[in-house]
């Protein structure tokens, strides 16, 4: 962590849920015009970011984040555009240098994306990978892309895709060699060590549990990412989490919990649906005193704002993504907890320097 | 061909060419941005649709054009946003599906996709198809693209992808049952049968060839459409040309010539490096002249709208594509033949009723 600001990401996975007060179910082109809304008015109250992720036959519905930030890349222009995460274990290296190096162009070299390994079996039956080889496929497909970004005409073989001889992939993206790529994960101290191997950023799921959890992995990265002898300036470590905040502490709970609730029992029904890469884990019974005090940060500004910078300290972040589209909650509150998380958290974040040093 | 005005559309491929004149060559950047501004523009000057082509490792550089399409579904309201063609048969039909109903919802239901096998045998090496079978694989993908968005949960197994058991593909298009596809072929009859007994619209890859090569095929397709009982409204048919309008006919066919030109020698390139799909057939040296009076329309405005009608006529047209931005045209002539083509050339189209009772 360097002694630069946090930088705040907005973040979305686009489930689409039911108000879980009114009942109420938005249609998809709802969903999607809100989507570009919230990206243009988090540009707007101060995020330097926008962040989607990919899922596939589920009711979190954005399957292209590529496409999606196209159109937001038109409708702003300055908040980078990015992916948490694409699932490049179940893409082709090929297209997403391509759709990529598409977006970066479009968008004027504001491009990054979080490459992971997803938590959904089915997608894996369905794009024909096998589950047992996960990390190495993600391995050899997260080599390739690098390779076709970093070099010109590629000869390639292995075992993902069919060969490549003398292939150039066009376009050519915007940013050189190539738009950040993160490296999604770090449940597993196994994908914080590729990351510091390659020299590249590293994004920690940390919505899937209480920050504490990804400290260790978080120092680890940078003991081995500086150890490695790679560019200091690469060191970067991004986190996320759910958020919503309201003028006091009690209207950002009660307004908050039941939306909260909905998003979790998604997140109860997609690792019932799944299996294999979440064997052996279980999600606890929905606690919401014990979300908030974890994944989610709820409250007013002055709670949110000490809660981002806690996360900050503690995890030693260069960017924190906020997730608050969630679980149904309607546009307006949406739209309503972005501006005042824009008005009181974002000036109070930036102006804070890290409190501690950063970890070693 | 109902007796409804043409629509005309404005066609792009995204050749990245030096200007032949000044031996200047602009950036990917500015060519896209280009792209998404001439797309804006067309649109202003009273183009029904904006159409991309996919190609990959070329000097046609768009391989994602429904990336590009969302970035210009936000600079646009009206036009319809289609390809020509996506390389159906050199992708995986799901994410197809996926990527073209999140146009679909970010464009506010205004995409199409015409598909088709492409020109480039590289293309298939690369991607892992076998050339041998570009037309069985082509039509199990077009069957199971149609199925992914028609249906349901899916089951399927087949040859060209992994099986697929019980997926739904989300998002869901918001043009129901799906985007219109159109079947991008008509160099031989079976592409046309195809069209026509899966009661698809036909896009004429006319810009291959002189418009009266297309006629009989135009002809043979609404013949077996009508056979095969399908909704006559779904009988459609569309065609390409490039176009340049000027003042006069002199200065149009004077200015275009070096860039028409330099065009020409990118597809002889192209099918140099190309083989199997392409064997056989050769191109001839260039000739402006015969050019002109076949793929190409060149001249002052009465002359280009009396070519377009023309074509209308010969080929019973319901969407007419038309290619101006090629062979490195600099912007500034591109947006004042657009310019004029819209003050002049499209208020004389949408005037005129078909000359002649559509072809049986």
């Amino acid at each position: 962590m360097a002694d630069r600001p946090l930088e705040l990401g907005y973040m979305s996975l686009g489930d689409h849920l039911a108000d879980p007060v009114t009942g109420e179910r938005q249609s998809q082109r709802r969903r999607f015009a809100t989507l570009v809304e919230a990206a243009a008015r988090a540009e707007m109250v101060g995020f330097s970011s926008v962040w989607l992720g990919e899922h596939h036959f589920s009711e979190w519905i954005v399957s292209s984040p590529q496409v999606a930030l196209a159109a937001i890349a038109e409708r702003t222009t300055t908040v980078r555009l990015g992916t948490s995460v694409t699932l490049l274990v179940n893409l082709d290296p090929v297209r997403v240098a391509e759709d990529f190096a598409t977006l970066d162009l479009v968008s004027d070299g504001r491009a990054e994306l979080a490459i992971g390994r997803g938590i959904l079996s089915q997608t894996y039956a369905a794009f024909g990978q096998d589950l047992d080889r996960s990390r190495p496929d993600f391995e050899e497909k997260l080599d390739l892309l690098l390779r076709l970004w970093r070099e010109g005409s590629v000869d390639w073989a292995g075992t993902v895709r069919p060969p490549l001889e003398g292939v150039e992939v066009q376009p050519r993206p915007l940013q050189r060699p190539h738009p950040p790529v993160w490296v999604g994960g770090g449940t597993s101290e196994a994908s914080v060590d590729l990351a510091a191997r390659l020299g590249l950023p590293l994004m920690l799921p940390s919505v899937f549990a209480k920050p504490e959890r990804f400290a260790p992995m978080a120092e680890r990265y940078r003991e081995r990412y500086t150890a490695a002898g790679h560019d200091p300036a690469g060191m970067r470590v991004g986190g996320c989490n759910h958020c919503h905040v309201a003028r006091t502490t009690q209207e950002a709970r009660q307004r908050w919990r039941p939306y909260y609730r909905a998003y979790y029992d998604l997140g109860q029904r997609a690792l019932a649906q799944s299996a294999g890469l979440w064997s052996g884990r279980t999600i606890a019974p929905f606690d919401f005193d014990g979300a908030t005090r974890g994944a989610g940060i709820c409250g007013s500004p002055a709670e949110v704002t000490d809660r981002i910078l806690a996360v900050r300290d503690l995890l030693g972040l260069d960017v924190h993504l906020l997730m608050f589209d969630l679980g149904g909650l309607p546009e307006r509150d949406l739209f309503a907890t972005l501006d005042l998380f824009g008005a009181e958290v974002v000036p109070a974040v930036r102006g804070a320097v890290p409190a501690t040093p950063a970890p070693a």
